[in-house]
């Protein structure tokens, strides 16, 4: 069976004023959904971040594809090679946030859109669940963290109606927050984003959310904005309200040091995404949990060779996560239930998201977790309509490529990136 | 689609009585032939090791897959596991040259097999060949290595006529084996199996190959036979004319000693038999190349998996072998072909095997390699007349666990196991 079509559409998807180390997150983000068509009349999904590098290689590559057996992985990783040196050419900016837009990453992010949507049209055409092309599920429910955000209540210069969450700068807010999110979706673990206010402040937080949630798995995440010494400091404050400590303070070397200073369990999706920095980071002891991202990880079947590396070096994993659709989730979902080393609750922005290119809208999640079902495939399929409001979203938008900083900078015009900051 | 029947056949095959470390090939080898019929009507094949442990366990699983997908291969291990401990008691007799014969090892080995006719039948219901299950061929052919043996010309009490290939005991034999091999199938890799002879006898047969062979890549495996010492001396010798040096002295930290004196880069198919060994070499730089096997790796996507951790730790990859038919050559060759990351040609003691299960006869070795073709699957289908045939030579023989000790001491009675010899 040969694939006839392979459409690749950017679009921009509504996002809220979330905060983060760098700034804050722009009114859109960009993703690129993948439709591949095959003779039989089947159309395989991925997604994927939209920044102008990754969307250039996806567009070189798609016409390639054409003709291409849907099975045939290692000839489209040839294909994507291909094509990368004129995209990393093009990759000015990086942001090491969304590991996925590191020029390093590129051809793994574009490859692994394609892969999924590979693998979607295969299972389509046998008529079975994507999760029995990666050896069948180990769990039927995938669970999934409350992601907790520092926000503003409103964009700068507002473009749509703000969103239904509201301001939150301080614990009183982020528990608010918490409350709103597992009363609606049920998690049982909850992860904070942070390096954003004071340390004392997010330390705080962390304090209340605990006071709020007693039961509950908590992680923080300052995103290397912490120094060492901070880092030390705030690990002696938090050591015994914490599932794991995530990517406080930079770098690999940091991260070890750290480790050995304190004996926290240290969770990253920064200093370790690539098989290069695990190596490192192996012979280091940087970390002891890996966060991993089909998207930059090289796909589904790279993610699952990642967790059998993982569980051989006594590492352990659960899931990253930048801003997403329903085609991403379900493809983090049928990976995560496929993995027999799965240690914790993954991450993802989902709630955060209001736009949806699915048919039905929303993918549910009920209990912290995405659910698996018969149907084949994800399990999903596209609205046609949605999609081309959305393209026209992205073509209206003025954004080509994420820029936490400079978004920032439209709320406060003295704010520089500054690393690590506290 | 459902399984609706599953087969295990132990055969013996007609094994020359070759020399190696611990002893001599017993006039048998056993091996255990799968078939795993699906509802419509295909079959999928695997073969592994017929060890007694190993054929229990193959025997107490079988029935339980009855039902299952053929794509539920985390479903297949849960049920090999959960016949595990029973079969592993009954482990008495480990032979380390025949890792698979690990009880550490058992439950890769059986569910290697299982895992083989599963994809089998997967790709045979499709109507593709095996390895684009496998993400699809990165090379159609795929290398094989001369793999010489000292030998005796006969059996000390024969069931069956000679082997044609007459005695090996000095270099011009082996220099007369190695004609007669590269002529017929040829290889461009010569894989010589020591550890038998004095260690000068054996330099000399290298240096002999050398000259005979000038333009061949050469290795040489003393399967842990000598010394520290002896392996460091023969390094001296050899260093110029090997491409890797395979399991010269026993143990991990025995290799990373000998890393460490020679800088020559060691190979191995006996300390890094597993995951954790794996993790263990990599903190002592113990070797530089591991030579994988699916039979005991836990099938071809585990070897998929070794392949890029091997990758990623900057260690080569290639594939050893036990005696075996073409089923297990042609997984090997559908694997091979599927990993980017193949460093050297892969071993096969194909050639030494007179008997075969499968319609036509043997798989064609031309030019060193085996070749892909499209047939569905691996490729190739049983003779169900000949599976007859062999399967009575199981019941007629008296070997049920590989034991080339005892073999040798009815060659010379004061024969014992000692390790390192030399």
């Amino acid at each position: 069976m040969k694939i006839v079509a392979v459409r690749v559409t950017p679009i921009a998807i509504k996002d809220p004023p979330l905060l983060n180390a760098l700034g804050v997150h722009e009114p859109f983000g960009l993703r690129s959904i993948i439709e591949v068509e095959g003779a039989d009349g089947q159309v395989g999904l991925g997604e994927t971040y939209g920044d102008a590098a990754v969307l250039t290689l996806l567009q070189k590559t798609q016409a390639s594809l054409v003709d291409m057996s849907p099975f045939d992985l290692n000839g489209l990783w040839a294909r994507v090679m291909a094509q990368a040196p004129a995209a990393q050419a093009g990759a000015a900016v990086e942001m090491e946030l969304a590991p996925g837009s590191l020029a390093s990453n590129l051809v793994n992010s574009a490859f692994s859109a394609f892969e999924v949507a590979f693998l979607d049209l295969q299972a389509r055409s046998l008529g079975i669940p994507l999760v029995e092309l990666l050896g069948g599920a180990v769990r039927n429910s995938v669970p999934y963290s409350a992601y907790l955000f520092y926000k503003f209540a409103a964009e700068v210069d507002p473009e749509y109606a703000p969103d239904p969450w509201g301001e939150a700068l301080n614990p009183q807010q982020i528990v608010a927050q918490a409350q709103r999110m597992i009363g609606q979706y049920g998690f049982e673990s909850i992860k904070l984003k942070a390096g954003v206010l004071e340390p004392d402040a997010e330390v705080a937080t962390i304090k209340a959310l605990k006071a709020a949630f007693p039961g509950h798995h908590l992680r923080i995440d300052p995103n290397g904005n912490w120094s060492l010494p901070t880092s030390i400091r705030v690990a002696a404050e938090l050591a015994g309200d914490l599932q794991y400590y995530e990517d406080p303070t930079p770098g690999l070397e940091g991260m070890a040091e750290l480790h050995k200073a304190t004996g926290l369990l240290l969770a990253t999706n920064m200093v370790v995404t690539s098989w290069d920095e695990l190596r490192r980071s192996v012979a280091l002891n940087s970390v002891q949990i890996v966060l991993s991202d089909h998207h930059y990880w090289g796909g589904l079947r790279a993610t699952q060779a990642l967790a059998r590396t993982c569980s051989t070096f006594g590492l352990g994993l659960s899931m990253h996560s930048n801003s997403h659709l329903g085609i991403s989730l379900m493809a983090m979902t049928h990976l995560a239930a496929s993995v027999h080393h799965l240690s914790y609750a993954c991450d993802t922005h989902y709630p955060w998201q209001e736009d949806e290119v699915l048919a039905g809208g929303k993918v549910p999640i009920t209990g912290g977790c995405v659910h698996l079902t018969d149907e084949p495939g994800l399990g999903v399929t596209l609205d046609q309509d949605k999609l081309a409001e959305l393209h026209e979203a992205f073509l209206r938008c003025r954004i080509r490529t994420r820029n936490d900083v400079n978004q920032m900078q439209r709320y406060r015009p003295d704010w520089t990136a500054v690393k690590p900051r506290f």
